[in-house]
């Protein structure tokens, strides 16, 4: 099953880079959160490749539709949404309008995205036993693996395009732990190549964390994320921004693609979450977050410069307000501390570039390789924030759900009333 | 997570009876199966109400659209399902073609059927702590469970208008069960309220495959589906419909409802699907057959009879080319025999009926319920089938998949040439 | 995976049955639950074949050692259970005591019982590809499953011995349960071949129940549960249990077997647990009741009655203090009302009987079987209550755990002292 | 559910620290794989503190014993195993022989580790709300967490002794797959502080796999182990593992710790293993590996050096026998390409030192902590190696059965004689 999560918030994806479109089901949200789909929208305009102009210029529109798990008495104000017809869009189509804004009824809360791309000219090249291979894409075992039926259009269901599932998901819990706790959930790329940020949004995170051990207010949250979202791609450095865009550019130009990587950072982190061992949060958020397309590399609080320190450089000493310092990520043991949750992951260069390249059909028979058109990110990682963001609000809130489960309050479990006092 | 059948094989579903729509997400179909929308569509159109003049008067379109999962080199025939429209439908929308024929890709494979009903009257009974509870009805629980914020336009979630995921999951399960295996899965009502059906669909099943022992003849099986499709409900007795329809009429008159019960009944199944013990195929059919709505018992071969019977009289001789006889229903230790699978599934009197009830409000007041409108199926029972038929072949298909995983052969796990012999 | 329940409270068992033990392994009890060894081995001792004179005289002394999940600061009194050795048992075997009481820390409690009957000198018969087949065994299927490697010594895993898993892991579940909501779990048996049991344990459970709406009273149910383990066998009805123990000898020496059914039923079941549809805990109970070795059948409340019922027969009314019947059998739309959880399974003959029988060998040549020698129940479906209890309680319990999730407190997501004012 | 791996293959584990035993249960094993417990105990061996003179003084003779999910005719070979015992040792004790020697039944494989160090007599100090908590450990929130329930021996079921369950399930997998597949996994330590080894593990697999593309031969591969296991410390660099040691017991003696990191690395991969995206291989590595005991980061091939790169010196040349290159580590989007797998896993320094540190009690009041004794593995990651090694098995061997399912052989499904020919 492609499920991300779970097994209490779970989200599950389908559709395909070139496909009609993509779905999504997320399960599990608890009844009663206020959902607008706009702040939905407003996560998924990040994600689009033409929502900066670094990306593909590809222009995907990505309106999402809610289609269920959702309510309001008002029913006019929650079928605001965009509307959806089916069948001869002439005249005889169903058509119906979709959710704008409701309280979650913890249902499933379904979701789709059309494709706009729906042609798929330059598909030729890739298609049959004798079709090309680009070196560093899924073509080659994903037609062996299907035995012949993948779909070769664009990646497939292998396109970074499926991580709108991710980002719809990762929005329903980031929505549900911001009104809960507070929490906060930011990225911030820190390595394009081989520059690198000089200013750390973890080392930020763990610092205002220390001037606010009771919770860092909104407001200075709210301008954090403020000075994310004015850089030309979105990181705290500046500086390094701009030299970043022109490295960027340069590669493009040169046929060529880069490497990146992102810092992941949680603030006002609900404490005590994650299973022991083999349930841990540190292993599923390496997992969810180091799986991520592209990703190469995961790393929890101070990551692999850890292993060049000595224990009493590296453990975090522990005061009555918290802990003294955050090396450990905010995660001991696979459970979260209350610290800021700091993951840092790097991306390898994008697999597609115009350069040529020494390549098979899927056949086996060996070609030199070079692509129709250059078309595509030169840089997957800069975009890949609200992404990983996602991944990790869907992983958090899922620790939720499941630590809670082991506090059992008999007040959640009355219909008519009882007498406790002669149960026990 | 709400899934049916899983781990390998799996159907996830969303959408309330009056919301936007019923969203399926099928997992883990095999890559390679020529899948057409129209087949889909015809087992969609058994399960609407509509379908048979006994069940409730609305009208439900309930066409299906496919949007991934499968691919075709011509793309024009893989695209010429129903178009969708997103968006201001006057001009602004992103608009897309289906899927209507291609073959499985092995990724997942999701599909929307959109509600016609849109607008819901009739809800304001129902709405906030004063609401109405319908006896047998979600009503009260699903108030409570959700802290208020169910969906209670007709019965929200719970709706057996879910059930549209349940058919198109099983839908494409059955194809493919049909395809590699000849694998054909009926159903027959076979009481309505104290009337019995005199032709038994379990006991032709097993004839048939005494007779044909190698496998009952595809020609065969067409012809029994055929006279199971010409009855005025599903069913091999037409004598007992003719009775049941005349009884269901009556019934709705007097403004009361009737349960039923359906065999549902697997044939040229294949043999050693299942596994031991808390994943026995016999759990997993006695859940997903049992657990449907309004399902208030479930049997599995002579069911209840062999509770009354000795050991010499149940235990199946077993023969050279097969069980003698099927009073195990297919299932030994949980696991295929090759004989035909036999279920029982009883269900109760429809909860909706016109005649006043003691009630509740929702906050718990007492009251008299009297039912806005009468127009709901008064037998539900008899349009289960379908949906019964389609538990049966998604849990068949992953117990398929499981049994499967078990026999590995290298030849599925080359790439590049390999040379077994240094292997070894 | 062979685990009962789950997601969140779940048990995984291990173990044959001629093995040297049975092992279990139970995910998920919260934490702070006082557990003493000695109320599992009560329940356990209930299982036993040599617990009644009507099972197999085979002497099973089933002593579960605990070996992991509790503690206690009172190291002695935790380390009380049965030593265990490991190794040369003269010589140089680890020894270990194992767990006696104490509170669950939330972490899986794995518990063993060895096996005494090691020595398994009639397994030649069914050994290979010319081995014997029991009709009604796994024999057949187990040997092609497994491509011949299957366990011949008894059932091998399929055998009932299997349920000692259940039995631990439903004991944890029903002290938990009693700890935190009063809920008792009971069975009657019901039906012995023809003869059907005239007082019912479920119309005892709902007269109860209306009685004490605000929660039957532990002296109370402790009653019943003493009125249930008088008679020979484990029924309300002590007429029925001397005239069926009479009946199950007859056909015991007749060399024949018997069916039977079992009702099962919770009292004092804490309201609103189980989700919607696919993971219903009605789908669940009918899975994991109707899924146990020789069961054939399994209804819920009123069960297949309900069929022959018109709507305004079966709906419960429900008044200001609970329902006012229970033909619902504790469940509505698959979630707890707080009404009885009522169930009653079905089971067939004994497989295993002495007279002879039309088979085949393993490799499908046909014979006439005859059992060597005549020491199985004749009647299994008679002993089968304390599993059924027990699955329903380990279900019960899991939907509980699911249910308490979605109502998240922010109080149990703090380590440090936190400030909530400034958070939203 | 503590699971590692799943859902066809997975690992339950239970056990703390000191608690009487470490029991493991092994799904999903296809039937057939001849299992020997020396081969177990074997890599057990190495998991072991004492199996090198760098780790914990502390003596675990971590015997294991096979209870279930074996087989074979000659029960004198499969019941060689070392004894159990249970009960009053001295008398009235059930004893039983456990396996040595069998073919695997498709079953679950149960095994018991005893404990050998039953008394903990230095728990006193971390005990009750006054109890101490060491920096790094899980001590503050485990008892949180389990609201005061933590078992608080060494490090409770958080103790890298927890292990011992992956590395008994990932000893059958890795068995299974070396039989089938000729799959070889092996370790090395590359880093120990700020030492680095010269010679990489990773690039001696990637080299022999050229030189071998059908199939790198066992004795080759038996050299390589050979080459691995002489070392003080598991590695292929000896000057490195030299002054590894000492470092290592420079830091021991100042009563301080250090951080390592590990190559991982399969060659003979067979090809297509993983899903895509959320359930790829790589996220599952991912997972799997960064999520083990003090890991801070997981790298896949290349790692975070790819992060550097541009694409055209990242991107693998494909050639008609194989990947001209390793830099993908053996996955492209998540799937085996057949060429080694490789991982790299950094530790951060063991969390226990001698050092004083600033520390709270359970209850927040601030003190200074020392640890009571020093007798902890100065640098946890030299002994990691077995355990990664034993996770990525576990989930290759998932990946390999999933891919299998999805290969349908109608020759699998065939219990009696069928004709084919009539079905299609």
């Amino acid at each position: 099953m492609e499920v991300l999560g779970g097994p209490l918030f779970a989200v599950a994806g389908a559709g395909e880079s070139h496909g009609p479109a993509i779905t999504t089901i997320v399960f599990g949200c608890p009844a009663g959160l206020l959902l607008d789909r706009a702040d939905l929208q407003r996560y998924l305009d990040r994600r689009r490749p033409g929502g900066s102009r670094l990306g593909t210029p590809r222009h995907e529109a990505d309106t999402v539709a809610l289609l269920s798990g959702l309510y309001a008495e008002d029913h006019a104000a929650l079928l605001a949404g965009p509307e959806v017809a089916l069948g001869n869009l002439g005249q005889a189509a169903v058509r119906t309008s979709t959710y704008a804004r409701g309280v979650t009824t913890g249902e499933p809360i379904a979701a789709v995205v059309l494709s706009a791309a729906g042609r798929a000219a330059d598909y030729r090249q890739f298609a049959g036993p004798a079709g090309a291979v680009r070196p560093g894409h899924t073509d080659l075992v994903k037609f062996h693996k299907s035995s012949g039926a993948a779909d070769v259009r664009g990646g497939g269901r292998s396109s970074f395009r499926a991580t709108i599932s991710d980002v719809i998901g990762g929005s329903v819990a980031r929505l549900y732990l911001a009104a809960e706790f507070g929490t906060v959930i930011l990225s911030s790329v820190c390595q394009v190549g081989r520059l690198r940020a000089a200013v750390s949004l973890a080392a930020r995170a763990e610092q205002l964390s220390r001037q606010h051990p009771r919770g860092v207010p909104p407001a200075v949250l709210a301008e954090l994320e403020q000075s994310l979202a004015q850089a030309p791609l979105w990181t705290l450095d500046r500086a390094f921004a701009a030299a970043a865009v022109e490295r960027i550019q340069e590669v493009r130009k040169a046929r060529d693609s880069l490497g990146a990587a992102v810092e992941v950072v949680a603030l006002n982190v609900p404490a005590l979450c994650g299973e022991p061992l083999y349930n841990s949060l540190k292993l599923r958020l390496m997992g969810a977050l180091g799986g991520l397309h592209a990703a190469v590399s995961c790393e929890i609080g101070s990551g692999s410069q850890a292993v060049s320190r000595r224990g009493s450089q590296h453990n975090d000493p522990i005061r009555g307000w918290g802990y003294a310092a955050d090396r450990h990520g905010g995660l001991i043991g696979g459970i979260t501390t209350g610290a800021p949750l700091v993951c840092r992951v790097g991306f390898k260069p994008t697999a597609s570039i115009g350069l040529p390249q020494q390549s098979v059909r899927k056949d086996l028979v060996e070609t030199e390789f070079a692509l129709g058109r250059g078309r595509h990110d030169p840089c997957v990682g800069v975009r890949a924030g609200v992404a990983l963001e996602s991944r990790l609000a869907i992983e958090l809130m899922n620790a939720v759900l499941v630590h809670q489960a082991r506090r059992v309050d008999r007040a959640a479990f009355r219909l008519f009333p009882r007498d406790e006092s002669d149960r026990t």
